[in-house]
């Protein structure tokens, strides 16, 4: 039986720990797969004395580039400037490469699926979103008979640690932030984590695949959980709601919608129980419902478990792409509509001395609203959850409300 | 390009939402999969007049079986006699078969699965367990850099509604299930559904599947639902559990034991928060660590979502078949241990007159055990909760107990 040839490009956790599992486990994934494999390269700039794999180190791509037993290559170095020269030159070659690099894909995903299909290879990146939990393959294999139709989830564990250290210690955010960075789950300039970046890159993929076109980035509202107090989180407990970093897209009359913000999660959505660093995305399509997929959502071995499923997928598709895992590069973002075009309900909270002439105009305002009990809370201050209309007539009702009251904050509800 | 020609066995309720969601889908599902493919032939032996699809309705099985076109054919019959023998026979002529019957593979999974190698096709059996919910591709797929620890699952919808009404409601056992019934859950014969024997075949499918021997039904210890009371369910409540059908396998130094049974869930776990039809399995990977599988376990589009996915893969795998999907037939049971050689926690209901006494000789036995709280209880009953030890030993101890006291339920922990 031939050998199919591996190389490893990026040798730090995501990297290490794909290479440590793949040994730990290689009797078994040969086993599985009818295929014999293995590592040939590992490519990194960095000295690794001492290292069990001493014979596969190399500091030169062109190692790989030029080596042609190499059939497969994991980039896991992140970042979308060498990652991405090394992840073009190695398709355009005909080798499959399997990616953690979630950035790369959300920003070149269209254009590395299609060259990798012009050169009959795959480019693969389950580990990109939500670590080793499986997520793409089942959204495009095992759901392909669904018209998707909304994509929600907790995308991001650091935030989520935060919040839920805030909702069960009641911890004050920036305490729970530095505990965080404390345990390493964030880094010491954590704003991708807790302003939304990286939850936003990885709904931006799951939105592509599931939807057809891709999405960018910049499509997304994106908004993180810094203005999140222990007052929102309180009130929004007493009204049997959880705060959460929620990735969603959901598809509208008027196009897709997609966002990145807080949001009140009721406690009857799945969810709302999704707690420290987990992930978990519910996906909804017309056939099947609502599917949610939970793990962890980051770390070495989560991550690497994906990394080495795609490198088992990728040898055994040598020679043939996976013709489903693909979507459009749209040159326009016709698909993509307003976020405040949506209905939602929103959460807010006001300043306010006089509460029975303030909840009059509140209702006067609104129709109906559901005004949250105060429980130990502050005298002046008054927290209600609007009905369901669209965004951009909330906020106007809210500009009339904000000259009587001081409007202290807003939260969407998911 | 030319056209996939697909064949359906069984226009039933999963048969027939199987055709409705592929050509409601249909230019979706081929946009998805790069392929054209059509639905030729429908086999039941039942009439029905004005349907849409009455152009392709056989009652021959043989107009399928020695039609040259078709190279994929969806098996959902139900049953091991009339579908075991359509399924051979498709097989042997090198035509993709996928199932949505867990009867069949439970039984004959190996023996199918290596026809299909031997002929250069494919058995599929996504829809078997779970009904809509992505899973087995994710097993054998997603996480196959994995040694497999332990699968836990809810994978029966009717129990799970069941056991929701009495524990939300606290509605009895019997008026649950005439509920169910009620509802179109449960069948007027529900045996196969809250003796467990539905959710045994499923947690077959999966072991198989993960461990890589086929795991006959009669290996697995099954006990179903129709003891639990509220008391019990109160019980655990009280206690910070729910009681809940689970299927569970556990890769112990011993060997695999198998279990179906009632288990008390702790709300810790998120398989605690899993109701109503919901299924939810819980897969654990030493790569990976725990990763959970939602949605609905069962329902003419969920399951069909599950049918039209394996139709879109086999078309896609014409000619190939997918090596990692397979599993041992073995001879002897060697690699199952007895399930009551695992350490397991039980609580336990006793009768009692003299609680105080009681606790003293229960502590004897035990060492250090939870009681739980009366809260609203007969005085005259005790539960508790053992410590963790081989269920032989508790067995043991609950034999000396049962001479003081009358022994009135046990059920093991998660």
């Amino acid at each position: 039986m031939p050998i199919s040839k591996i190389a490893v490009i990026g040798f730090g956790v995501v990297g290490s720990g794909a290479v440590e599992l793949f040994y730990k486990n290689k009797e078994l994934i040969e086993k599985r797969s009818g295929r014999k494999m293995d590592i040939k390269w590992i490519c990194d700039l960095r000295d690794f004395p001492g290292s069990p794999f001493a014979d596969k180190f190399t500091k030169n791509f062109d190692d790989i580039l030029n080596d042609p037993e190499i059939t497969v290559a994991a980039e896991m170095i992140g970042g979308k400037t060498l990652a991405y020269d090394y992840t073009k030159k190695l398709l355009s070659r005909g080798v499959s490469v399997v990616t953690s690099n979630k950035e790369l894909v959300a920003y070149h995903g269209a254009e590395l699926i299609k060259l990798a299909k012009e050169n009959k290879c795959n480019y693969f990146f389950e580990a990109s979103v939500g670590g080793g939990i499986p997520i793409i393959r089942p959204l495009h294999q095992c759901l392909a008979a669904n018209r998707i139709e909304r994509i929600s989830g907790i995308l991001n564990g650091t935030t989520n640690f935060i919040l839920t250290k805030m909702i069960y210690d009641h911890v004050a955010f920036d305490e729970a932030l530095a505990e965080a960075q404390r345990l390493g789950y964030a880094e010491s300039d954590p704003s991708a984590d807790i302003d939304g970046a990286d939850a936003c890159r990885k709904l931006c993929i799951l939105g592509s695949l599931a939807f057809g076109k891709h999405i960018y980035p910049e499509y997304v509202h994106c908004s993180g959980i810094r203005q999140i107090t222990l007052d929102d989180v309180e009130y929004a407990e007493t009204a049997g709601y959880a705060v959460k970093l929620i990735g969603l897209i959901d598809r509208t009359e008027k196009g897709l919608v997609a966002t990145v913000c807080p949001r009140l999660v009721s406690v009857n959505n799945p969810l709302s129980g999704v707690n420290d660093v987990y992930n978990a995305i519910m996906v909804r399509g017309d056939g099947v419902g609502d599917t949610l997929f939970y793990g962890r959502g980051a770390g070495k071995e989560a991550t690497a478990s994906a990394v080495v499923a795609d490198i088992i997928d990728a040898v055994k598709h040598e020679n043939a792409d996976i013709a489903s895992l693909t979507w459009e590069d749209s040159t326009d973002r016709d698909f993509i509509a307003p976020y405040k075009s949506a209905d939602v309900r929103v959460y807010v909270r006001v300043k306010c001395n006089d509460a029975d002439s303030l909840k009059g105009l509140i209702t006067q305002f609104f129709g109906y609203v559901d005004f949250i009990p105060r429980k130990q809370r502050s005298q002046n201050e008054l927290a209600f959850i609007t009905p369901l209309i669209e965004e951009y007539q909330i906020n106007k009702k809210l500009a009339l409300l904000s000259e009587h009251a001081d409007i202290m904050k807003r939260i969407r509800l998911l």
